[in-house]
């Protein structure tokens, strides 16, 4: 793989639009890491991780129990499994990354749980929605799996964004329908810039138990962390994460990103960035193209396969998302004139 | 937890000789993380990732295929899967770290195998208890669950080293009895400094079909990795390592770690300072006090309660290992003073 | 629950086009129970079972593994436990009676494979239908399970069969696309009545390589049979079997039931008693009302609510499929005078 | 297999002393069946099913839920499944058919449970055996399965009797540790019978949470009973009964063999004549012979290589259980006459 030099490019071009799971770690987090190496106890028992409960209780505004994990499909697995037991049913959308990217880990960490899935506009689900997942089983019946967990990814796989409102009235239906709220919050970071809102108003507040908390797509080099408002599904949890081999030696090491990135609110400056860099890109492609409103960082737009090629030509790499439809991502690290340069590519289509 | 500084030490003496799992990461290693902290392709399909395998090919004298893990407990897990189906039996020593320390990672991965567990000096396993593991199984009767697998653990939970010899024996065994033949090798690193003899006299001339080849006690950060000397087995494998959550999307900070781990023999050279510091502890121990010969990074030794409480107000921090028993790791940061005090305190008991 | 007795019924009505599930076991499989109440081997090594894998070789003129289980759940999951890898995904309808009624069971017993749902016309599949799925899928990327097996229900659970030409179409686009092929057999034999095929045809020779052959609903009292065209699969799923609680230890007693099914062809004698009876009432009802072609012994039929009420005033039970739906299902022991008085009252709506 | 007949013999000599397991069904349970077999609700919703709850509750003096099961394998796995997670231990004795004869069944229900296995005359445990176990256990620590439950046998599998004190001393250990409670119940009547208490007084009074009650062995066809004193435990397991292909769809065939067990206290007078034709041998045999002192229905004794050739050259079969070893088992249906005939032999050897 080679990475061809480009004006005004820090890294060369290719992939830069591609994923901000490509993305390098922010300097904060480098730097943590190097401030890190030192001696300390082994697992989660140093000075970085015993600080991840206050600091995220903190940033909630209430009592939270905060583990790492390295990945976000271990976060949203041991998150599943701590809610949903192995006869019962998760709800998402059919295009949630637990569904279609995740290789079946949920079904592996919970037992073989079965994930029922409803369609909605933009990766998105609404009460009707999950209302009508729910009509489509037998309660009580113990030949089917019986709904368990809803499952919100906000920003959602399509780059969209739940508000604080939409997300309290599907806690609320789960409240009146016995289930558990789980939030996959990959790109967290990227709804609360979107909205302005406090971070309790996306989750707790709107009846979330447990939450994926993003951090390696922001700036982190691999660090999530899943955030209990029902403090209790902890503790078996922190046995789960050691017996799906999580339970990282070295956990400093990611505490202290975490801790980084919450430092000063980096995470969610890192997060405005972002969807800014994709907000002017919006911009310049205008509402005919855009296949879905960008509230995020996240741009699905119509382009014929010559555009498509005349931008890679330019340098620019994103991905294809379908016949005559591409996604680019941006991230904390979109070089401002990159982002303008492909701005102008796409007016100039 | 804070860390009192003191003469001699770079970072205070605290759990010093505690674990090698709480060491910092060796400063190539840290290098080699910002060396990599540029956009790539994410997964494993970045530019480092795709040199794992002939790295590894060129240690090993042979095609392997090479996976990195972010910890032990998933190199073990994703081999013992990989070699074991659900109905089949893991037989290892009744102190292996798979057996007590990984709080069922191997029944999870496999979906309920059976440990089956032999008594050995030094938590090593020879051919004749492994044949008295086998005599306890009625073969072929579907009542029990079946001999699948031997994995043992070199160097030991005990700091004991399999020769290439004992190693072979095992591994004929295996043949014999159509037993797949895992390696733990969360200290191989310390086996091989030990011996001086070559990676795969200890491997797969031996008999060995899949290694966990440890890198984070030994200076990583957090790397393992797995290698399949039986390479049809890796296919599979990176599906069950994404499905537990282990593909890391940043996952070329794995993959440099380990590159520069083994870049002019790295891991090697950490090995021979923390057996080196090992074995100037045991010298000064004396044979009387050793509960095991030091033959890697850890002495097991015998010191009474007023003794132990001694070298602790001294400074010197290690693991109780049972009543007047005490555990002392070596690391590769072990600070040369610090060896020679201890050993020195050791002499004075 | 009290069984009101009716003119011209054995039972009282209750019930009686409710299920084929709640029907009563024929006098032969009561007489085999009897006589096979006498001390034997235990578990499957009893005169009975062993005659199960020669009388099923006979059945399909070719060699076959085939074990005894108790129910159509059991049977469906042993074998796609035997067809597909944790990681891999079973193709099926989304009313396949392995998605919607067995509460995960295949979930459970592969460890968390992941169903994907097929839409499709009286719960058939067509090659195109799983083509599409196919498509769904990114082949060969660790994110996503991996495509492992179709299973397709005969006959289905709208009462529709697959003709041997069909089936044969899914089986070449299994082979060609490198898929297992399960098929769900609980009610084989009103296919193969209906059809009047060898039972080969629907099977073996259309790529089928383990069936569900149903029993139960179809005069036995609790057996079924797992039948493995690719006999290598057998040895494993014995070990699976006895693993999930499903080795009976007087099975004799299950296999002394297959064997008196398969005595005469009993099996087919009351699938044809079933398939006529629902085909009597069929042609009561007429094409309007049927929204399923009738091709088993099963009938999907529109009436009104108050249609439905005045059938049961008249001592008709049977199942509410929907709003304006009902589902009437007859079976071998259905009783000619009965099914005349039913096709009367449908007549007379 | 041919079974020779012999003089005052039913059934021919072979395997009559075999197993338990290969018994014939008792008159009275063939005659349920016959009785059941009529036109019902499918699964557990029949007119049998719904009296084992109060059945049940009659016997042991309280209220219960009981759920009918095919195999002893089943009612103990999901007795597991219902008390243990999938990060818990079952402390059990190292002979328990839990751990040597079901195949890793514990593990597969409850998705990778550890068995811990302890040591103890007669394939018993008491106090200071489990507080060994547990004592090896570092509580709360995450990189250990946690214990969860203990599970005994009674009768054990060398035919040893727990008494109700016994039973409650192991109970209270298991409420001041925080431990559940399993009995495995295959040969419970014969305890029961040999000490002539109540079955509370073994059972529920002793701490007991869950039983699984076997009948099978005692006579029935194929039916066990899992009788949870925890009645909480009910519900979820009812769901894993059906997902685990457990939920017979004629299940009034094995609620009737069950009541058909329980009426008239069929079940004890089986076991008392069970357990009287062993003592009868033992007292052939003499205390000598004895391997365990014979307390239900199962004798373990010395006998040469030259005196077993000489039994079975008289026509009793039994199972060889170890060099000079035989274990020879009576049950519900051993005749008279043949256990007079056997005892007569071992005095004259």
């Amino acid at each position: 793989m080679s990475f061809p030099a480009g004006p005004g490019s820090l890294y060369g071009f290719a992939m830069r639009f591609f994923s901000d799971n490509a993305a390098p770690a922010c300097p904060q987090v480098i730097a943590a890491i190097a401030g890190a190496n030192r001696l300390d106890t082994a697992y989660d028992g140093d000075a970085w991780s015993l600080r991840l409960n206050s600091a995220f209780s903190d940033l909630f505004e209430r009592e939270v129990e905060a583990l790492w994990v390295s990945t976000g499909t271990a976060a949203n697995s041991l998150a599943l499994a701590a809610l949903c037991p192995s006869h019962g049913a998760i709800l998402c959308h059919s295009q949630a990354h637990i569904q279609v990217d995740e290789c079946g880990a949920p079904e592996f960490y919970t037992g073989g749980a079965k994930l029922l899935l409803g369609e909605g506009e933009g990766a998105k689900l609404d009460p009707d929605i999950v209302k009508g997942l729910l009509g489509g089983i037998r309660r009580g019946d113990v030949h089917q799996v019986q709904p368990a967990v809803l499952s919100i990814t906000n920003a959602t796989e399509y780059g969209r964004v739940y508000t604080a409102d939409e997300t309290a009235a599907l806690g609320a239906l789960c409240r009146g329908e016995g289930l558990r709220f789980h939030l996959d919050g990959a790109r967290f970071a990227n709804a609360v810039a979107h909205l302005g809102c406090a971070p309790a108003d996306l989750t707790w507040k709107a009846g979330v138990d447990a939450l994926s908390f993003g951090f390696t797509k922001n700036g982190g080099l691999s660090a999530e962390c899943l955030v209990f408002f029902d403090t209790e599904l902890a503790a078996a949890t922190r046995y789960r994460r050691k017996r799906a081999g999580h339970l990282l030696s070295k956990g400093r090491f990611l505490a202290a990103q975490i801790l980084a990135m919450l430092e000063g609110d980096l995470w969610l400056a890192n997060a405005h960035t972002a969807n800014a860099a994709a907000a002017r890109l919006a911009e310049a492609a205008g509402p005919a193209r855009l296949l879905q409103p960008v509230e995020a960082n996240e741009m699905f737009v119509r382009v014929s396969e010559a555009e498509a090629a005349a931008l890679r030509a330019q340098g620019f790499d994103f991905y294809d998302w379908g016949p005559g439809e591409a996604r680019l991502v941006t991230s904390w690290d979109s070089v401002p004139t990159d982002v303008d340069a492909l701005a102008a590519a796409i007016r100039a289509l």
